[in-house]
């Protein structure tokens, strides 16, 4: 790998990549060479016959034609020259094997919509800064993974194809499943609850969900990776909060650690780990705040809006110089059913949103675990019993007390990075017109 | 957590668990307690007033009506003593907090049928066995990520909603999208050889895959947890298969390492690590030696059977002591349009499929990555290369070499414990007439 080139000797070296310009003077060739790990310069100086003319012999010919984006095979003499300003070093090109030839034509530029370059997100994704996004990704999560593994849970992969809704009806997709119907999974819910009843005490998932959302903005998606995780015997979601803080910590850590230069100088974004515990603020004196601050959130409901949640993270940067914060005892009216609510005030639930720079990125709560209370709350809300009698039978064979969290994986990493939008985070984002590629 | 109060001395302690037996004595009460980590033993000595008459005082009143599968958290003095079974320990009762009640029914037994038990997924798994199962598949797959983040492999989450097949048209689920049809991901095929040409070089996933496979084997489901891998840069399928090698030893080491003895305990089953390289049989080869065996491979194509894997893995251990054997070279006639066939007799793929214990677990191969080559093989498949436009853009714009492969998560550890059914190791199966819980 080309990273791997600096802390060699000079001396005959052998690297693959793809081609990223060449310069093709009269007297030398400039190559500069790509690869998942970085970029290097191959110099090849023209040969002359003894008239001082310019030969066309080979790798000469070759660079000649090279297209940007072939793919090719190098050897030749690695050569260390403080000169050099890519990294230092060049290689003195012996042979060039061309892998596979690039059509000449580039689809993008730098400066193509967002949207012409998903259409070709392979050669999108070829920019150092679209790579290391996922990368960075990788560490993150692995992170996180390491943390769960050294805790003890259990990871789950929960199936996607379910026979009736997790979540609300609306948003859902509906699969042609042989005679009946099936529809995807909008989040784990029922089967990360139902780990609860079988007694995984602490599990964790990454995987898929799915949503019907017809909106366009620049944060949702009808497919997300979601980071869940569910813990038995918790007091309140203040347990469940502290893991997520742990969890947050882990994965910014190695980010910083791994990633940090790199970011700063592809992305401008000083990485920051959090520090413990994260401020928490109750919803209603969250709106208060905003309210204080001249913003009046115009909702007949007791959610906060977009710009409330900007409002009340640029309060919280102002004040606690803190890029998170936890809000608080949502109003049970516009909260799940199976979310648990105080005991001394059922208006509110033991729930709350997690707001990364402006943006919420996760919901966490204790559940209702009591199958009466549960009941009477599903009815409330008007989901039906009988429509949930698989997932309300895990209530009446025993289980613990237990919440959880879900977390959509590509909006940390948007939020991280400062990118305008979820598709640059996402591998190929799919949208309510976008299934390709 | 139980599995920790051995290593404690004789004093106060909280649990936290589920009720597994009670015995109810006239001057003792005891109470099985397990979590997800193992058993203890509850006792609780009946007090007796001034003419020995028994007392019903607490907790002795709530044990006698405590029903199985109740959730409780008790206090008391833990005490070792040789003399009890269950792990040389017993908790002398002080208080017993019941959090749920189970209804007293439990609707399976030991000898309940598979789908009866599938039904009660959430209560079967409260076996040991079934625990150990999932905690072992964590190990296993958390040991094969670290191999992959170790050697700079990039994670990928690819979409699972695509607007065309991913492998052939059969067996494909049709979704609901809006105004239009998508499909559910058959496999990441097209999207982990993105990658390639997006020149991510060494990249991973594991994810759900989705099959409208209509049959009732006990090996396959309609939806599964695929674990995939494709490298750039390789000379052909014979690097794929080390690095298949490699990942099955260090998740293999890791699992024998941290729950062999249990394994062995709960399955009855030996976990071997397997020595590398693993025997290597051209497919055509392994067909005589099979005819050689007396089984005749009753197939009109070049194909093998379940039976001949069977067969062919019985030879290998029998001749090599190894519990896995590949066998390469398959007929191009059976293979898809991507692989890629031998240079010097293009009716042979430079593929392989992986048997474990007797039945395939993966499918592995270089891929064509020469775009006319490609072309050519998809037409000859009957493949319209108008309706895989997309994916055949990756290859006109520079390519490495590449090759991967795909394997069943489940049925590596459906081999592993010898267990007669994927469904024993999958959180909720899901198949042609089974979509609950």
């Amino acid at each position: 790998m080309i990273k791997n080139l600096a802390a060699l000797d000079n001396g005959p070296v052998t690297v693959s990549g793809w081609v990223d310009t060449v310069r093709d003077q009269k007297k030398v060739q400039f190559v500069v060479l790509r690869d998942e790990s970085g970029a290097v310069q191959l110099v090849n100086p023209r040969t002359t016959d003894a008239e001082g003319v310019v030969v066309a012999d080979e790798p000469a010919s070759t660079i000649s034609t090279l297209s940007q984006g072939s793919f090719v095979t190098v050897t030749g003499e690695l050569k260390h020259d403080e000169r050099v300003k890519l990294g230092g070093i060049e290689i003195k090109l012996a042979t060039l094997e061309v892998v596979t030839v690039a059509i000449p034509e580039t689809p993008i530029a730098a400066d193509s919509s967002l949207d012409k370059r998903l259409d070709w997100r392979f050669l999108d994704l070829r920019q150092p800064k679209a790579n290391l996004i996922f990368r960075l990704q990788t560490t993150f999560e692995h992170a996180m993974r390491t943390y769960w593994i050294d805790n003890d849970f259990i990871e789950l992969h929960t199936p996607k194809l379910m026979a009736s809704a997790s979540e609300s009806r609306a948003e859902l997709f509906e699969v042609e499943y042989f005679d009946t119907k099936a529809y995807l999974a909008q989040s784990p819910q029922f089967f990360k609850q139902m780990a609860q009843a079988a007694g995984f005490g602490k599990i964790f998932e990454v995987g898929p969900a799915f949503r019907a959302d017809p909106s366009f903005t620049s944060r949702h998606s009808t497919e997300f990776t979601s980071v869940d995780s569910e813990i038995s015997w918790i007091d309140s979601h203040e347990d469940v909060m502290q893991l997520h803080e742990e969890l947050l910590v882990a994965g910014f850590t190695a980010v910083k650690e791994k990633h940090g230069e790199e970011v700063l100088a592809l992305f401008g974004v000083e990485v920051t780990v959090p520090s413990t515990p994260f401020p928490r603020i109750p919803l209603a004196e969250a709106k208060e705040i905003v309210k204080s601050r001249g913003y009046e959130v115009p909702r007949d409901d007791d959610d906060m809006d977009p710009e409330g949640e900007r409002q009340i993270a640029a309060y919280v940067l102002e004040t606690f110089g803190h890029e998170f914060v936890f809000l608080t005892d949502y109003a049970s009216s516009i909260r799940p059913f199976y979310h648990m609510r105080h005991e001394n005030d059922a208006s509110i639930t033991k729930s709350y949103d997690l707001i990364f720079n402006g943006t919420e990125i996760s919901t966490g709560a204790q559940r209702e675990h009591r199958i009466d209370i549960l009941v009477e709350q599903a009815k409330e809300k008007g989901v039906d019993p009988e429509e949930i009698e698989g997932y309300l039978d895990f209530f009446r064979y025993g289980v613990p007390s237990h919440g959880g969290f879900g977390m959509g994986l590509a909006r940390v990493l948007m939020l991280m990075l400062h990118q305008a939008s979820i598709r640059e985070v996402t591998y190929l984002f799919r949208g309510p017109t976008r299934l390709e590629p």
